[in-house]
């Protein structure tokens, strides 16, 4: 095995929260916040799948717009204009798990190239690493907007190797989603499941070859050498 | 539009119901019976999805055991040899919808060929049609596994097209799964989705073209001229 030379994170639930939008969601419907951030999130990544596989991809913008529009007609929530963009905007202010910028600030030590390999199209991940402060540590951001498929088709990984120029056996890829690990490792990069609620394993035919339970751990893990 | 001249039917959800599993499952581990039955389904149906993208197709039958291997160690549920055999044998004998049989009567009185096209493997199609004795009324079954992809591949639906010898515009396609009505609408069928539960419709860029409560408003619906 060539040692790492750069570290992809997937940017959705891995290094941002989605979930911080409750707030918001809580502040505009009263009791009503998790239950559309968990279906909005839950629809949103249909829709990636379903229109991947239609042959009809759409931006993430509008896919996470339409899962909006969605998740809100089903729970019954009535969804003008303004809160519509309202919410919107909080998906360009993400907060970051509290790990992250320590984590990123050991890996450059490391001298790791760091790089975010996301569904986010350009227009959404620009100011969300913008506005967390992470332009100077992160500096290349890679969106699957430029093969028009989503994860975890091949073709998207095989853009971090294009961007990177670095074999894909000397490409870790991190992520939460545990099937975006499966896809990452199925196209042939070390992976990292960051698992942080316990899920089991996704059967996928192909097993992440890390499976750790914090981002916090990542430093300590690739420093050792990898067998 | 040309007329009709089949029917092509999803099968598991539209024809069949997938949670009549939640009486086995609640016998197994009472009071976990509906959750089980829930996130099997819905990892089912995300694990074919990523396999399509990921171009790992597995069979249903095997897609089927890992959601349910997912679901109940998700769920803390502990699953020996004889419970998982028992469930997966009830995936071979799930119950139809109350409507079924006279809705297939009727649209064979208009002379419709009918068909199923499901993402069941063909091992498990057989005795599923078998058991409920739909065999004589259903002489026509597809299987994505013929294409190693799953909906809403638009070759799967392809398949359709090849084994009825009738143009897209001259079938109309069944089913309760939306996205799967979706699917089918962005290939070209004419698409009927069943909303049993009232849910919004999902934005896939293709709308089904027509929305019923259940298959009982099937039969009229197509003797009626379809503009």
């Amino acid at each position: 095995m060539p040692p790492l030379r750069a570290i992809v994170f997937d940017a959705y639930g891995t290094l941002f929260d989605v979930h911080s939008v409750i707030a918001l969601c809580e502040q505009l419907w009263p009791g009503k916040g998790a239950a559309l951030s968990q279906l909005w999130r839950s629809k949103q990544l249909e829709y990636t799948w379903q229109r991947s596989l239609m042959r009809r991809y759409e931006d993430f913008a509008r896919v996470t717009e339409a899962a909006l529009r969605y998740a809100c007609a089903a729970l019954g929530l009535p969804v003008d204009e303004e809160r519509r963009r309202s919410l919107m905007g909080a998906y360009l202010k993400l907060a970051i798990f509290p790990e992250v910028r320590d984590v990123l600030a050991a890996l450059r030590e490391s001298k790791l190239k760091l790089a975010i390999l996301s569904n986010g199209s350009p227009a959404m991940l620009r100011p969300l690493v913008a506005n967390a402060g992470l332009g100077s540590q992160i500096r290349t951001i890679i969106s699957v907007d430029a093969r028009k498929i989503y994860k975890p088709a091949p073709a998207v990984y095989r853009l971090a190797v294009e961007r990177l120029g670095a074999p894909k056996t000397a490409i870790g890829f991190v992520s939460s989603n545990c099937w975006d690990a499966c896809g990452a490792k199925s196209f042939g990069f070390r992976t990292f499941w960051i698992n942080r609620t316990g899920a089991p394993v996704d059967e996928l035919g192909a097993m992440p070859d890390h499976v750790i339970g914090s981002l916090g751990e990542l430093p300590a893990l690739i420093r050792r050498p990898l067998s």
